[in-house]
C-alpha cells in the first residue's frame, strides 16, 4: 500500500534524527533518492546500499537549519527529539531541540523563499494528548499534555501548521503511537515494559510487568511507522485543509491482550518468561496516557495500523530475529 | 461577584500591554495595590488614584523580562501582544512578540527560583479555534488556529499549561470572546464592525455592516473582560487540574440580534445609521471563526459573562458614554 519513493519528485531528502532507531529504519527505505542527507546529533552511518550524507549537528544552533537546508531537500522527515524522560528531567535542553530545533527548521525552509515550498512530514506523538480521556480519543479531542516532551509536540503541531497555511511549506505531522516492539536494550523509559514484555522473552530473558494486566494503550510497529512517513511524503495535502496534523491509527490493547499474542506467536514457554513486579510510580504515570483513539481522519486517508498485535509481534520477529541475506 | 484585588496576598502587581484597551481598564481597577508596574512598549499613564510606575520596553528583547521580574510581582497579568491583523501582516513581529514576549516572560519568571510562584493571569483568544466547529465548541474542542496570532495565542496556552504543571509558576489563561463594545475609534480589524455597529450609532455617527445579519458570534464586553481577570487572580487553581486554560463564558448573538438590542436600548433612530455594504473578503474571513460555545468550567468556576447583549450595549452607554463625577 506504501508509494515508492524515488520519484523524480523526491529527488533530494532531509532526515533529523536519522540516527535514531526510526530514523534508521526509514533511512533503510530511502534507496531511491539522488540526494539524502542525514542529520543527527552524532554521525549516522546509512546502509551499504543507501547513497547518503551524513551531518552531525545541533539543530537547535543558530545557522545549523539554514545550513541543512541550503541545499533545497523536497523532502523533509523531521524525527529528532529529545525523548519524553529526558524532556522531562532537562526543561532547557527539551525546549531547546524540541521547540527551538523544530522552529529553526520551518524558520530557515522559510527563509529559503523563492518559491520553495518542500514536503515537510514531522514525527509527533500522542504525549500531545492528557487525560482525561474519553472511551476513544477522537480526531477533534484537544491537545493538553502532561508532559514538556507532549507540550513541545504540540508546539511544533502548531507551528507547522500555521507554517503551511501560510505557504512557506508543505507540513503534515503525524502523531505516532506508542512503538512497540521496540528492538534493542531495555531503557529507563517508563513506557519501556510495553515492548520489554514482547522483546525480552522472545529472545529467552527475564521481562519485568510494572502494571496490571488491564492496562490498555496504543500501539503500532516500527513497521507501521515506517509505512505512516513514506504515505506521508506522497500524501495530496488539500483533503487535510487547515489541520495537519494526524492521529495515527494503531492497535488498543490491554497487557494482558499483548500477553496473550505472545502465547499465541511464541507460545507458553515465553510468556512464562514475564514476571509481575508492580510499580506504584509507573503505574500513575502510565493512568495519564491514552488508551484508544478513533484515528478516522488518518484511516480515510490511506494510513495503515498493524492489522493486530500479533502481526505487531510477527513483524518484530521477520525485522528483527529473522537473518537475512547478505 | 469579584473579589476586591489589594489583600496582602497581592501586594505586588505587574502588568503587560498596560497602555492597551483592556490594560487600562484593568489598572483602573487595581487601586489596592501597594506596588503597580504598568509595562508596555509604550509609556502608559496610570489614572490619577492608582499609584503605579510606568516601563516601556520590548518585552521580547533579551533582558527585558528579568528587569520586570526583579521586584517578584506575587500577581502577572499578561496582556502584551500584537493583534491579530497586524500578526497576520508581519510573521516575523507576531512571532516575535506573541510567542517570544510570552515565553521570555514565563521564562524570566521561573529563572527566579527560591520558591517565587506567582499567579499568572494570560490574556488568551477565541482565535486559537478554527473552523469547522460543532454546533457550540465545548471544552475539549481542539486548538486549530485559522491566524498566526491564534497559533501563537495556542502556543502561549501550551507553555503556560506546562509552566505551571511543573510549577514554575501558578497560571490561568483566559480565552476572551470578542470584545464588544470596544470604544475608541473605528480599526482596520476584521472584526471591528461588531462593535461599530454599536458604538457609532449611539454617538450619532455612520456604521457599515460589511456581513449578513445572520452572522453569529461569541461577545464579552470589556467591564465582563476585566471581570474574568479579577476573578482569576484570586481563582483556587486546584480545581483546574493540569487544563490551565479556559474559554470564557460570552453572549453568542447574531448580527441581527445585535441590531435589535441596539433599537430596544437606543431606538430606531441609532439603528438606521447602520447602512449595509456587503465586503466579500470579511464575510470569507469572518466565516472561519467561532459563533458559539459552551463554556461549562468556567461557568462552573465562577466567571460570569454579560447577561444580555442589551445589557453590553447598556455598560458601554454607562462606562464610555456617560460622564463621571470628577
Amino acid at each position: 500500500m506504501v508509494a515508492p519513493l524515488g520519484s523524480e519528485l523526491v529527488a533530494r531528502v532531509l532526515i533529523t534524527g536519522a540516527a535514531g532507531m526510526l530514523g534508521r529504519k526509514l533511512v533503510a527505505r530511502l534507496t531511491d533518492a539522488d540526494e539524502l542527507v542525514l542529520h543527527d546529533i552524532v554521525q549516522s552511518t546509512p546502509p551499504a546500499r543507501v547513497k547518503a550524507r551524513s551531518v552531525a549537528s545541533d539543530l537547535s544552533a543558530p545557522g545549523e537549519a539554514e545550513k541543512l537546508v541550503a541545499g533545497r531537500p523536497q523532502l523533509i522527515f523531521h524525527l529528532a527529539a529529545i525523548v519524553s524522560g529526558e524532556a522531562e528531567a532537562d526543561v532547557d535542553k527539551g525546549y531547546r531541540v524540541n521547540l527551538d530545533g523544530t522552529r529553526r527548521l520551518f524558520e530557515a525552509l522559510r527563509a529559503v523563499g523563492d518559491g520553495y515550498k518542500p514536503r515537510v512530514v514531522f514525527a509527533s506523538s500522542i504525549a500531545v494528548f492528557g487525560a482525561p480521556f474519553p472511551e476513544a480519543i477522537g480526531d477533534e479531542f484537544l491537545c493538553a499534555p502532561l508532559t514538556s516532551y507532549g507540550t513541545q509536540k504540540a508546539i511544533g503541531e502548531l507551528l507547522l501548521a500555521d507554517y503551511s497555511r501560510r505557504g512557506f511549506f508543505d507540513g503534515i505531522g503525524l502523531r505516532l503511537p506508542t512503538i512497540c516492539v521496540r528492538p534493542g536494550k531495555p531503557n529507563l523509559a517508563a513506557s519501556g515494559f510495553f515492548s520489554g514484555i514482547i522483546r525480552e522473552p522472545l529472545a529467552g530473558r527475564e521481562a519485568r510487568l510494572p502494571v496490571p494486566k488491564t492496562v490498555r494503550h496504543w500501539f503500532a510497529s516500527p513497521r507501521a511507522a515506517i509505512g505512516f512517513f513514506l504515505h506521508a511524503a506522497h500524501l495530496d495535502t488539500a483533503s487535510l485543509g487547515a489541520r495537519r496534523n494526524l492521529t495515527m491509527p494503531g492497535i488498543s490493547a490491554t497487557v494482558g491482550e499483548q500477553i496473550e499474542a505472545l502465547r499465541r506467536v511464541a507460545g507458553d514457554a515465553a510468556v512464562k518468561r514475564i514476571r509481575e513486579e508492580p510499580d506504584p510510580v509507573i503505574q500513575r504515570i502510565v493512568e495519564g496516557w491514552p488508551r484508544n483513539f478513533d484515528a478516522r481522519r488518518a484511516s480515510a486517508l490511506g494510513f495503515h495500523a498493524d492489522g493486530s498485535f500479533d502481526e505487531i509481534i510477527r513483524s518484530h520477529i521477520e525485522d528483527e530475529l529473522t537473518p537475512r541475506p547478505a
